[in-house]
């Protein structure tokens, strides 16, 4: 199991903590939020990132808008509330977990009609704990459903941190090598370092190390020669947003594994709860991708080591074709190709 | 053309001049030497990289030993002379331009019988200013001949850097796309930042500002992204050392780079002096490829971004094999697939 939890509510006090992860690996420090503000900027700065994370967070933000309220008119309540909402909304565009805790949240708000203010309160509360709880429940499935398709003594390679960091707690893709390693099937666990923001050096590297699951640090370049190399069994990715057909959007980098996965007849498995996959959108060719500051690419925290004069592009995702994917795998079970009629299934009895 | 010369060779004082590439693009330092062990250590530590410059750096290294000589034995100066080339041998396994500029050195120090000392040394600073010179122009060739693969408007991706500070000037890579660019054929620069080293971000962008040639940098990551968008239609990129039948030794991540290129029906064009290919290997497999320092990947400079606790795995080089190469450019002309007999027919005339 897994003792890391990124994001936690006290009910005593209605303070969010959230472990600061740009900060990580060198410090484990918890920031303490009341201000709705304060955790949009959170999400946006990339404190708390990871998309599951970002909806549990973005729902937290909605409670502790609802808490500052003090009056008795449901109306001013609810305004705030919605004003809130909106401001979470516009940090990051990708990861469709966030769009759904906040319509969750919204909908849910919704029905509280002829309620008191305070009741409306502790229930906002109540349903993002349920989001929170929910998030760590489907993490658990997703690695136990996802490790029977792991082969016995593997070499697993994985992208960014899709982790117990990234998520409530557990992981999607770190879920499945948790359980995977707990089933004794895990010989070595590749990690791409994952530029521009080095999730996988920092975030996954420090996971891995944490709980003494056998890691290994690559730059991000040297995937294809350890897969040419025969070193690679299996890939396992998160997912920031799945389209109805299996198109997957996930940090920038992955579809670069994806084919190289492809070349080599590596297993390439995507794992996400069914809260990232968005039946809005066809195809992945649809899915917003947020380009993020130059700065990230020009250098790294205080120290830059390109030109000023060079022009740069920063796109923090891409996507992957649903023809490049193996399987997805959900808390409801594994999907495989297609992908349409499958996602759709479990949808419908989520 | 280019006025970027990372050698320069002092014929009054005998002492050789390297810009220090690891400072760059900040600061534009360049270092003296008279002492082939200090020569060593530079090519060790990055100060001159490329497969070509190391070749060009080492044959000074040599020159620089014989000067260091006073007395007036034949036998004593040639042996100082071989312990020197010894020692710029052990420096850096990959590139096979080492090699061969050692071998000619040493080839031709062979040949002068007696011949008194002062003689020798003179001679030797002629052979290695003639590598100088034919790199210099092997590349202003090979630029021109690589050139006329590039389609009109193009937009060029390249990896690390191949270019006027990686050779006697000029560059391979960077050869082909200044030609093309004076050709005016190139509306875009792609610029791989090529971790671990970011000889991409550092160095290619730095030559491409200074020459006002319109460029790009991107994360590695994100190469793929850009060919999917159909923002890629040229590949070209430097080797290190290219076997009989066509594959290419290159920077960690070309290898990614061709596979990605493949899956987009993009040229991948590989720009290499003839001194870069290795007859006597057969196949990419049997090249040495040098594992450097995990500090490189931990983080960069004095920063440190992984855990302590995390292993590190550092290739510096992979292997692209022919079959996903589209043309080799070298100074003699273009090479197309079956790449062994054209590169056979090269060397025999070379």
């Amino acid at each position: 199991m897994s003792d890391i939890y990124p994001i936690k509510w006290n009910a005593d006090t209605k303070i969010l903590t959230l472990l600061d992860q740009t900060l990580l690996p060198h410090e484990e420090v918890y920031n303490e939020y009341a201000d709705p503000e304060e955790v949009a900027e959170a999400i946006r700065s990339l404190v708390v990132r990871g998309a599951p994370a970002i909806g549990c967070a973005a729902a937290f933000g909605v409670v502790l808008a609802s808490m500052r309220y003090t009056g008795t008119e449901t109306g001013e309540l609810k305004a705030l509330v919605n004003s809130a909402m909106e401001t979470l909304g516009a940090t990051r565009p990708t990861a469709v977990n966030l769009f759904r805790a906040l319509d969750r949240m919204g909908s849910f708000l919704d029905t509280l009609t002829e309620v008191p203010c305070d009741r409306i309160q502790s229930d906002l509360e109540k349903e993002a704990l349920a989001i929170l709880d929910e998030d760590l429940a489907a993490c658990r499935r997703i690695g136990d459903f996802g490790s029977e398709l792991v082969p016995a003594n593997s070499k697993i390679l994985t992208h960014c941190n899709a982790g117990a960091l990234a998520t409530a707690g557990y992981g999607t893709a770190l879920g499945v090598i948790r359980s995977a390693f707990r089933d004794n099937k895990v010989s070595m666990v590749w990690v791409d370092e994952t530029r521009p923001v080095l999730q996988g050096a920092r975030l996954t590297a420090w996971e891995m190390a944490r709980e003494n699951i056998p890691a290994t640090l690559i730059t991000d370049n040297a995937a294809g020669a350890i897969m040419a190399a025969g070193e690679v069994d299996f890939v396992v990715v998160g997912a920031d947003r799945i389209a109805s057909n299996g198109d997957v959007a996930n940090k920038i980098g992955t579809y670069n594994v994806a084919v190289l996965a492809e070349r080599h007849n590596i297993p390439f498995v995507v794992a996400a709860p069914l809260t990232t996959v968005d039946p809005s959108l066809p195809t992945g060719e649809s899915i917003p991708i947020e380009e993020r500051s130059p700065d990230e690419v020009a250098g790294y925290g205080d120290l830059s080591w390109a030109p000023e004069k060079i022009h740069i592009y920063n796109p923090a995702f891409d996507v992957t074709p649903a023809e490049l994917i193996t399987a997805i795998v959900t808390e409801k079970g594994i999907v495989l190709t297609p992908f349409g009629p499958g996602l759709a299934s479990l949808l419908v009895t989520e």
